[in-house]
């Protein structure tokens, strides 16, 4: 069993909720990674019956998860229609809330013909020339860095270096486990937020809240991830994310509304 | 009172949920604009007691409401924070759910300072020379049409004549009601479908999910729309909006998953 499948996996409840772990390995500082709550969150949603796919997931994130605690996790399948599940999720701990998840699964197998438009992957150098994401970028310790094998473009891997909110590089998991959509909302918020590379060290950037729509199943190997800040305003940002698959095939998009404390 | 405000109107059941009418004059063809059904829930959110500003906005569309019907609006409020109301909402109609919102209220009316980023509006026509929204494009009456005046750029009128799937121009209310943070969800679900431009007619296009950020209150007059797809597969096509006011700041920012049927 991989490390993500053991670290997400819940148990159902006589009650019909579910309980699971929240592990210390996917920390960012002191806090479990959002899209690693997220993805226990989804472990529950599938577990109740869902379509396989996340096809539009958003998250609202209330407060900071406690690492190495239980995990209360409450599923309502608010609409299960022929090709698409509509399901909300909340993931508690010692009785307080911290995620909040609006679901629609869907299924990916099927990928019929019809007209098609795409966002091309962007030329970033392979894995190999990417160095691996620090920790010190943030000031603060990463072992999420010991489940998630990071690499960042080198011309943006030191902070406020590169004059623009982009942060790009590869992804994958670092005990080889394939990438499959589940991964995919967890990817989506495990880079640096990209306005590190404009700003510098800017604190924890709290997300508020996160969408990802995963758009096709990913082929296996490395993903390549691109992030951009093009609105901040007021202390509040929205950052914009593409995945790709090796292949060069966009594989999700995701969207993030964070605050920008200092 | 407004025709928005009046058509948009709930009241609180002694049980804690709303009531409100689903009004027949904010169709596109026999059903409700997405975004009209919901303005209703955001009222009814706005009673619950949450902050004023719409900071961020996923609705999952269900079912098409019915014209004509009352609308029924349960609220949870997750989380009242200091700065931010996170908000849960569904609207049924005859005893069935059509949507679920779940939504971030803040409050706009801080302007701090700081760094900022933005994205400049682009340089179409006066609204004077961009012809009306036509529901010719989509072979159905158009009655939001009446309530919501709306002028495509010259170039995007005809449907599949433009090349690309982009299509902007400019919207106000029809009765002269100002423009506010609470109609800019409205505002991102009011315009022809971006593929139209490049496909011609693709009939309806259903909202799965529409997820809307306002990132400032409007200024007074019109407010210009620019709407592009970019990533289309399999029948599952993702939008991008944004809006702005008429002195060209960024209002509002959209991305909704949609399928195209034909």
């Amino acid at each position: 069993m991989s490390q993500f499948d053991d670290e997400t996996a819940v148990s159902a409840l006589p009650d019909g909720r579910y309980e699971g772990m929240v592990a210390d390995s996917w920390n960012i500082g002191d806090n479990p990674n959002g899209g690693y709550l997220l993805s226990i969150a989804l472990r529950a949603i599938a577990g109740a019956g869902a379509h396989p796919d996340p096809i539009s997931v958003t998250t609202h994130f209330l407060r900071p998860g406690t690492p190495g605690g239980r995990a209360d996790v409450e599923v309502d399948l608010v609409r299960r229609g022929r090709t698409i599940s509509t399901c909300r999720a909340r993931l508690a701990q010692e009785g307080k809330q911290r995620i909040e998840v609006l679901a629609a699964m869907g299924d990916l197998a099927d990928e019929s013909a019809g007209p098609a438009l795409t966002i091309p992957a962007p030329d970033i150098p392979h894995p190999d020339e990417c160095p691996p994401r620090s920790g010190d970028e943030q000031g603060v310790s990463l072992p999420i860095l010991d489940r998630l094998d990071t690499r960042i473009h080198p011309a943006q891997a030191v902070a406020g270096r590169a004059g623009v909110a982009e942060v790009s590089g590869w992804i994958r998991f670092a005990d080889g486990r394939p990438t499959d959509s589940a991964a995919l909302p967890l990817f989506a918020d495990a880079f640096p937020p990209s306005l590190f590379s404009l700003l510098g060290d800017v604190g924890w950037v709290p997300t508020v809240e996160l969408t990802v729509h995963v758009r096709r199943r990913p082929a296996p190997g490395w993903i390549m991830g691109r992030f951009t800040t093009a609105d901040l305003g007021s202390g509040r940002m929205l950052e914009d994310g593409c995945l790709w698959d090796e292949t060069g095939a966009l594989v999700a998009q995701s969207r993030q509304l964070a605050l920008l404390l200092s």
